[in-house]
């Protein structure tokens, strides 16, 4: 077990670092406006990468879910035993928090960085309403975030079935991170993750901390949604619990 | 046969509200100019991860088309028997629809928020002359919807024929629409599709209303030349009816 | 074998419609400057996925070399039969010629399309010197398409290699593809492939047709020299002759 | 051992000509803030891509390290022979010099090409503190280094392992060092490879040359702390020693 919890604090690790880390430090490179920065189709790659890279790496080992949502979607779709959600869920927001932590270290290591808390964004925070990047108000922001992780946990369930093709799922899961991001970082920077959520707001404080409340409700209603959704529709010969 | 089209439901829901909302939420964000908006080539990738991620999701339950001119193709291709034809594409037509009226609920959530019917493309709809985003005349717009469709459904029938390697097929697939949208935005918006014209053509009206019989039928030409091309150079032995 | 030229034609047309179409039509998409284009970037992803789409597609049928210095290479390297380099090569540019035209017919339907055969890469053709995108003199063209396609037909013998991991090929391929665009478009536009710059020089006329000496001459001595290096470096056991 | 060290020639030859080249020859094209240039994006996917289709055409040969820094990482992972350390790190940086050569034979064949060696990441070299693209003092620039190529190792100690999906280990890694740039190169142009580094550097000179030591102690550091980790983590099963 300690095994597989050191597998879910490094993969969460990696997710938060490298996601969250792309945006901080290359979206904007170069200054507003230059094409040199990665802009949303990087961020939106580099988060996608690291469940990628992740689960090839951690998947044999813990399952590969760096995300409390997609261990409670998988519980819900009879994948997960509900006494390893908690170990689990402690081993994600640890790994996150740490990461969030690392991050602070290597973007603080320029002249005129600083984090103004109260823009959208800030840090790669996750915020709705005037917090939202694009401006958008709390119920297009819940909406968006239940629908994308819903959507997530199907492929998640689907690319994970036994009758699926054996060791593409690390395949459809990071590149499907990759698309819920280029569809929702204007709505609401993307978390679909309330660990991810939670490693970037603990650094940021202000609005990101008092809008987290939402990034874990909407992605683990998202979660049980869509883990229900699958089971409906899936064949019943299932996969072997937790194995990518 | 439930199941088989709820998964089509769901699939074609997801390749319209990931492919077009990516387009509407994401495609100028920050505004015109601005190099942060994931532009076309991430709604290119945006559209091909939403049938990777479907084709591995449901893929082993409905064989993931997600589209009529699909369905029709393989049928042309000896793949798929007529008598689902119908039902496989009033499934794909409703979840194209619901995708289109999720995504009004999401976009339409921060000021400002307004469709223009006379915009080329806009809320990502198809059009041909004044209503392509490069101005293409109409039997441009045609020929570009039948070379695309054929070749799409070209890839389709050898990624999974029984002699292509198991288990690449969504891959091959998905990335395949990613390039057929790389190509043909600028001449119709790409459509390829004529579910996924008609979920985002109901919310608009207007051009995208009256000129969306072409996308009815230049995909579903497109997808007949196709299917018999490939019948005709493939080898003889067949893949099993629908599987990817 | 006719079914083999069938797919070499088919899947040549494909190169040189996705690669160069992507190029002509939506490269500078809302103008020069404007990020809505999908840029050497998007360009570069295109032709490499015309590969990949194609290998699963006919791979299986004739090997997918859609490429006269690939044929050229794989007999240097000992996987292709000398007696089949000629109809390879002619139903390669006739593919390639077909794409260009139609090609053609698309692009010329919007108001103010036209093509100055003295600019640098009009019509996605190749050059080098004053016809070379970044203006490079002709023995860096020549260096580069050399050392370019050497390295492709190194990936192509390796990645086939019966001790390579199975069914893989096409994306090592055809992201190898994507990758030497990457590098080498602003040398010579990239053509590493003498139909591919057959099928748009014979559209355009002028300088690129006087250049396309190079573009035959050059990528056949690296398709050589990297199925030679490939030969000695590979291990004894061969894979199948032709097969990807 | 001979063909061995030929595969990491080559294949160190194809990261640096690739990765650097695309760097030098491509990010920019156009001109400073010409979204037609291939960017941040452009570069990290080129890296990526040569460790990807170098993986897939080598790994069978000798395991596909082509960077020192990996090779001590999968030695201190008990993965590799400690008497193969200095002959593969020989090979490899004999490969990432003539690389280095051969990319400034092509790139110095455009009129106005000049290497200001002052500039932070002339010539894609990687540099701390005023030769740091955005500016990192040394602290931030070793941090990011080690942390880096610590999950670098990671991945691919986890890729690779037996119990990981066989043939998907290349995706991983490629695309995990695609992930890595996406982070870090505003950081310190990305290194994770004491060879791409000496490369360029070579050429170079002046601060480039001044600051190497860095570059190899920061990513060998990242190496071992990678290896180690994974040892812990992994499942009792090994790999077969240095196989993809």
């Amino acid at each position: 077990m300690l095994k597989r919890l050191g597998a879910e604090f490094i993969g969460t690790f990696w997710l938060v670092l490298g996601g969250c880390g792309s945006a901080v430090l290359a979206a904007k490179f170069g200054g507003d406006g230059n094409p040199l920065g990665i802009g949303l189709l990087g961020v939106a790659l580099a988060f996608g990468l690291t469940v990628l890279t992740g689960a090839y790496a951690f998947g044999h080992i813990s399952g590969g879910h760096f995300n409390p949502a997609v261990s409670v979607g998988l519980w819900a779709g009879g994948r997960f035993p509900a006494k390893d959600l908690l170990p689990y869920g402690v081993a994600q927001v640890l790994g996150a928090v740490f990461a969030g932590w690392i991050l602070f270290q290597i973007a603080s290591g320029t002249a005129g960085f600083a984090i103004d808390s109260n823009a959208a964004g800030a840090f790669a925070t996750n915020g709705f309403g005037e917090h939202s990047p694009g401006g958008y108000a709390i119920a297009a922001a819940f909406l968006c975030e239940v629908v994308m992780t819903a959507m997530f946990l199907i492929i998640i369930m689907g690319a994970t079935h036994s009758r699926a093709p054996a060791g593409f799922a690390p395949i459809a899961i990071g590149l499907g991170l990759t698309l819920i991001h280029l569809i929702s970082i204007p709505v609401t920077n993307t978390s679909v993750n309330p660990a991810r959520s939670t490693g970037v707001a603990l650094i940021v404080g202000g609005a990101p901390l008092s809008q987290l409340w939402l990034f874990w409700l909407a992605p683990i209603l998202g979660g049980l949604l869509g883990g229900v959704i699958y089971k409906w529709l899936g064949p019943e010969r299932p996969a072997i619990t937790g194995d990518l």
